[in-house]
């Protein structure tokens, strides 16, 4: 069966048309080199770190000195002397730019899933007499699902609606009721980019708050929640961030509802002075509020060092890259992949474009599984959708095109039929 | 005012009558090689690993495999192929044998804090009838906190009642409307450990449900949690289990309570299909419903190779050892301590007793301070507490007697008093 994919492989560099254009671009990319700072696997192309990114070079070193001298060695003087115990707040001040958020405004902890309970809660709280939630159906499950369990047990009184993917949808169910909005400024499947400014703006005419969940868009592109004035954000850290997996998630609070904002998970982190060792409860005047429990100190260390790497670029060139690179898939995609059934859903109007491109096809899982035997990786999202994620730090243009050729040679020679690749895995 | 340290140190080679005895005791110590296993301080006696465990010596090979193949390279593919999404249960499957807990009953998930709020808000759900909550006073803060934060935000009506360090104070508080008691097994402060199977019996027969708090015990003694018939438990794994700073806590559910218990954090994580992106929450049938977002990969991987040191010994010898360890710390406490107005705290009988001595001095934080300059780590607890935790997998009988023989050498020689030692650390 190898052969098999072999001679896709040898189509694919037969079918060099276009190839040289590829590399063209690529030569005049600025943003070339940046691909020489992450750890790549070699003969591979890989198109998923929209799910997770790839690891910056500096990782193994940075980690070993920390397990050698920080952990082995200083042992516990290093929550001190590494400053481990800060780094929910230190990573999040350094998260802040990437997101248009001030130093104090973001806290790196948890998970998304329940940084978000955090924030809904807190929102909820300052719209007491309203009972209206707004969520929207094709939102990453996670969110909904928290929504529905915070409704349950804190706000028994409320109700959600969920809208449909466009922005309008969201607007025609604000109402005077209506509390908070939960939204995903990119969509998982579809990659389409809503309006931070304009559905923020309309939910604060209905006298409503928002909680922007930027997971599929923090590191992909500019991010203005301070200039949209945003009343509260969630989003994880190992997508475009490379911040390694499962690394800490995050939120943000706009500093004019800090005060007010409480968090319903008390841990003794988010005390005024945890070291106190205090029997009441008396939450943090800062973000610090927002912490809950002992931080994953070895989860944070990658995402220092992605940081570093964000540190030396900044975000309108990273966006003028990727809208090219997603272009130039679909682009290929027309020419190449229309004819065999694979449908571009992704908006082709840059202003609501991520920085993935979603095609649908009825055979989607098995395609995508042939793909990935052909050094090619993307994902599969139920029922039908094959997810490119297009990380402007390390794809370049000739990833793009090979990318579209390996697919184009496997719908061409069938390989996808093959009946190794219809098998199911427990994570798509 | 190094030489100061210098001539303490020298003072405490001088003292060396017991120091012959010591080494005997190591010499018949049939553990002692465990120690070997880790990677120590060189010159330094750690006795702290009841707040931040040793590292494990094979660590490092094998954070460094997982970043550079399993990350780097195999990328996405190894939430399947490395099982990494199923980390919480396989590592809650091998830390049940340590508490008395069968598979299916541990859940290795987010911080303690994060999973006393699933665990407390599931278990008031099972006595809806019942408002009445007891802790007790010196718990460690997180847990009455988040107890505090969780009646305040789910169970309104609920009330809470502290008791005193004894088994009695609980036993007085108990009634008819007592819904659950959240206690720790060994105080974080005394190391007082408490009777399980006879204060979980008279909450049982209260017909109220108890959490246990097991971050200072598990690890360090055997723990029968099902043999005592508990119904929850919470504790972290970064103490006596040597999991690393942060590493993921866990959470306990017997199987009884298991089909009704319900997670109020209602992640995708804790779905019964997760990959099925379904919009309506549908809790797992299994210990994962009490999984919330992503795990924070990295942070699992040191506790499997701890827990791969557990899996070569037993607790039964590891607690003969930790008696034995404490019994001749008190021991030389007396001998050589008292006298200088060093008081030990920790029960002297050994049923009462967990793996950590305390000693109070009104002068305990410079005190601190000077012993870990001297190169005995502990760590002090305010207001006036001293503490040094004996884990009995890399401590040995010379440790305990050059602890004893390096504080009685700072007394006499004042060395604490200089000014240096008064100085504020952010974590103590």
């Amino acid at each position: 069966m190898s052969t098999t994919i072999d001679r896709v492989k040898a189509a694919r560099e037969a079918a060099s048309a276009g190839l040289d254009s590829a590399r063209d671009m690529d030569r005049q990319d600025a943003l070339a080199p940046m691909r020489g700072l992450f750890a790549l696997p070699a003969g591979e192309i890989y198109l998923d770190g929209n799910s997770l990114g790839a690891m910056p070079a500096s990782v193994g070193p940075a980690m070993a000195e920390a397990l050698s001298e920080g952990w082995a060695k200083d042992l516990i003087r290093s929550w001190n002397g590494r400053n481990w115990h800060m780094l929910p707040v230190t990573v999040g001040d350094r998260l802040a730019p990437l997101m248009g958020a001030k130093a104090g405004e973001v806290l790196a902890a948890d998970s998304t899933s329940v940084n978000l309970y955090k924030v809904f809660c807190a929102a909820m709280r300052l719209r007491p007499d309203r009972t209206g939630v707004i969520s929207e159906r094709n939102n990453f499950p996670t969110d909904i699902h928290i929504l529905q369990g915070a409704i349950a047990n804190v706000f028994p009184q409320a109700t959600m609606a969920l809208a449909d993917d466009d922005d309008e949808s969201v607007l025609s169910l604000l109402g005077p009721d209506t509390a908070v909005v939960c939204l995903s400024q990119v969509n998982y499947r579809t990659g389409r980019l809503r309006d931070m400014a304009r559905v923020t703006r309309a939910i604060h005419d209905a006298g409503a708050l928002v909680i922007w969940d930027l997971c599929h868009s923090l590191g992909a592109l500019p991010i203005d929640l301070n200039g949209c004035n945003a009343d509260f954000a969630v989003g994880c850290s190992y997508k475009y961030m490379n911040g390694g997996p499962g690394a800490p998630a995050w939120l943000f609070v706009a500093s004019r509802h800090l005060a007010s904002a409480g968090n319903p998970l008390t841990g003794w982190q988010g005390h005024a002075a945890p070291f106190a060792f205090e029997v009441d409860f008396a939450p943090s005047a800062t973000i610090e509020k927002f912490r809950v429990g002992t931080p994953p100190v070895l989860s944070y260390l990658p995402l220092l060092e992605s940081l570093a790497v964000f540190e030396r670029t900044d975000m309108p060139a990273l966006r003028a890259k990727s809208l090219k690179l997603t272009g130039y898939f679909m682009e290929l995609a027309d020419e190449k992949l229309a004819r065999h059934g694979l449908k571009v859903i992704t908006p082709r109007n840059e202003a609501e474009r991520g920085s993935q491109v979603a095609l649908t096809h009825d055979e989607g899982w098995p395609i995508m599984q042939a793909l990935i035997a052909c050094g090619v990786v993307g994902d599969f999202r139920a029922p039908n959708i094959l997810r490119f994620g297009f990380t402007p730090l390390y794809v370049g243009f000739e990833d793009v095109w090979g990318a579209a050729a390996t697919l184009e040679a496997i719908m061409e020679s069938s390989l996808w039929r093959e009946p190794r690749f219809a098998e199911r895995k427990l994570v798509t």
